[in-house]
């Protein structure tokens, strides 16, 4: 499972002309074509706002600052710099999609980490004599499986699609909404009575989805990545209910990172400062409201998307319901930062897609079946639109499957 | 274990006066002494280089830079920052401490990822039916044990002293030279036919020892935080051999944390390149040897140590021989960052100092003695003048203890 991530490391920006020799030594058109990675959900299509707020939200970073492994001794989360976690909270006041109060802030080097510290947190004070069962219905994040089991910790172990779990005990269940792959919203599905619910909001933000509510949870995960588009940063965030387990997941990253970079997380600070700026009446007359911008912009992908599929008989995009959000005080639709694509049925839909140098994720990594794949919908405007291009061109299955 | 870490998190420079009542409601005139934590080794003391160095390391990093999850797609570590990478193999270069030629380089989050991503990539491929013991030789890194043991991984289990090691089959030695806690330079010591090693040389450094030949071996790690004093930023980096052993170890962060923090990144690539710089005949009038400036300041924390505790019979303050140093091209002591004190036979060093409010890590936690404590030598300098004058009044075993 994990030597199928490696071989697709491959920059989405970095698209290259390749030209494939048959044995005949004859050269296919297609091999001139560029690799579009929509693999992975890389969000550099968010550099064009960036670009626009220019100096704005410039971090400088003399050398003598933050040589400390301590941000706040005072603080259960001794590594979290003050600076972040106010504007944690300023940003989740602004845009209501969590409550914060009576919730302990853990920072983390992205929310995989933090998805890690939580399975320990939960898991180590239990003392079960077998790993506790981790679960999410299906098509659900790749990267669950990966990242339970790939030290065979005794702790926990991967156990499927949340849907056919019916084990007696304690379980945990991991509840991303909206969903990483397919973009529905999600409530717990397990009903047993020993569940521990693990809430992964890294995509419930105006852009993505209507704000119904501000959630309120007891393990609540978000990441800079999916917000602002700064993966690079590798800074996500925990609202935790329980001190204990707030407590064991900071334990958890002392041990495994002794912290979070500190400039990464002053970085990461001075972005949402900029960002809940933008969603201000008063505030500077080039700076545009940050959610609804990147809201058009998906807006604007998933016509595009909607509209290259239209008169293709192979594919079929999914719809999502109307909702009214509390952020932008209006009816919105879902816009997923990935589409959850289905082919025709009985064709893999990774490979026919591969054929034509598109390498997307593939619906079985997700728990689903070889008809769906996974497209990020994040990259920049010209690979986006290189990638539509070529989209409306498929009709159906070549023999380049069979080459590749 | 992990329990005790906790307990002492407190800002090194975060030292308060606490008054504590005894029973009776008298005060102790100790009570109003602040506490001094030499427990952790901050390396706060280098603030006062960074200072003096001002504007010539300040990094400036606008918003719309290192979105992307990716630093490097054609790199083996797709995450390292090429500035990084060649500001390592130059810092290498110039020092002479280790071998780059024929390594990768894997960046980490610290090199406490780094230790654990080389267990993961040295134990996964073997599949061995039981975990593989991980040992080190008494006196031995306390977080050794934690990190190798908090997961509860089938891959690896700490197997204690590497001296009392005696079974057959794979095992891991990690060799740290100079060796945290003692400062003494170290050599493998398990004979075993299938043993791997990894070499940990976080202060293998000009400021703290003799460089007496370029390191070249299979896993080599080394550490901002150690270095340069910036363990805020969170940058280690290992030096690998064999590319199947790189690559699981870049699988283990990607998996871990999905990559390192570009900001980090870009700022110790910035600090390396100053420390290069100042290493150069031909530099700014302003700018000062680091290593020369550091090495200076260890030399003088330890005579003052040692003075400190000439007359005192309680303590015992380890010394070390002269060697050729080839970056100084003179000879020199070993100054550690840490001082390994050894108190008279009998005394739990530990709960001794503690008495006297000054919070050090005992030597049981590194598998060896209540005798001996481990205490920071890096800390700022008022508060280890502070230490250096309360240790000077410590001549016995007060009723304090009892206190406590």
């Amino acid at each position: 499972m994990c030597g199928t991530e490696q071989a697709v490391v491959i920059r989405s920006s970095n698209a290259s002309s390749v030209a494939e020799k048959k044995e005949n030594g004859s050269v296919e058109n297609h091999a001139f074509e560029e690799i579009i990675n929509l693999d992975h959900g890389d969000p550099t299509m968010y550099e064009s706002y960036w670009k626009k707020v220019g100096s704005k939200c410039t971090v400088t970073i003399p050398a003598y600052q933050s040589l400390s492994y301590f941000a706040n001794a005072k603080n259960l989360c001794w590594f979290l710099e003050p600076k972040l976690e106010e504007e944690i909270k300023m940003l989740h006041n602004v845009v209501g999609n969590a409550i914060v109060q009576d919730h302990y802030i853990v920072v983390g080097t992205g929310s995989s980490q933090l998805i890690m510290a939580a399975l320990y947190a939960l898991c180590d004070s239990l003392n079960e004599p077998n790993p506790i069962s981790v679960v999410s219905a299906a098509p659900y994040y790749s990267s669950y499986p990966e990242v339970t089991d790939f030290l065979r910790s005794r702790l926990f172990k991967w156990g499927g699609d949340a849907r056919s779990f019916d084990e007696d005990g304690p379980y945990i269940e991991m509840v991303t909404s909206p969903n990483n792959p397919d973009g529905v919203i999600r409530v717990p599905v397990v009903k047993g009575a020993k569940g521990v619910l693990v809430h992964d909001f890294a995509y419930y933000w105006p852009q993505y989805t209507a704000i119904t509510s501000p959630a309120d949870h007891d393990i609540m995960l978000f990441t800079v990545s999916k917000c602002t588009g700064h993966a690079g940063s590798r800074i996500g965030w925990a609202l935790v209910r329980d001190e204990n387990v707030a407590k064991k997941m900071v334990k958890f990253i002392e041990l495994n990172t002794i912290g979070v970079s500190k400039e990464a997380q002053l970085r990461a600070a001075k972005i949402l400062e900029v960002i809940s700026a933008s969603c201000q009446r008063f505030k500077p007359r080039d700076l545009k409201n940050f959610f609804e911008y990147t809201h058009n912009l998906m807006a604007e992908r998933w016509k595009k998307l909607r509209d290259s599929v239209k008169s293709n008989k192979l594919f079929y995009v999914p719809k999502f319901p109307l909702q009214y959000c509390h952020f932008t005080r209006d009816f919105t639709e879902t816009y997923p930062a990935f589409a959850w694509l289905k082919c025709k049925e009985g064709i893999d839909c990774e490979k026919l897609l591969r054929g034509h140098k598109i390498l997307t994720r593939s619906g079985r990594r997700f728990g689903s079946d070889q008809e769906y794949v996974r497209i990020s919908m994040l990259a920049r405007d010209e690979e986006f639109d290189l990638f539509l291009q070529r989209l409306s061109t498929i009709h159906g299955v070549s023999n380049r499957n069979s080459e590749l």
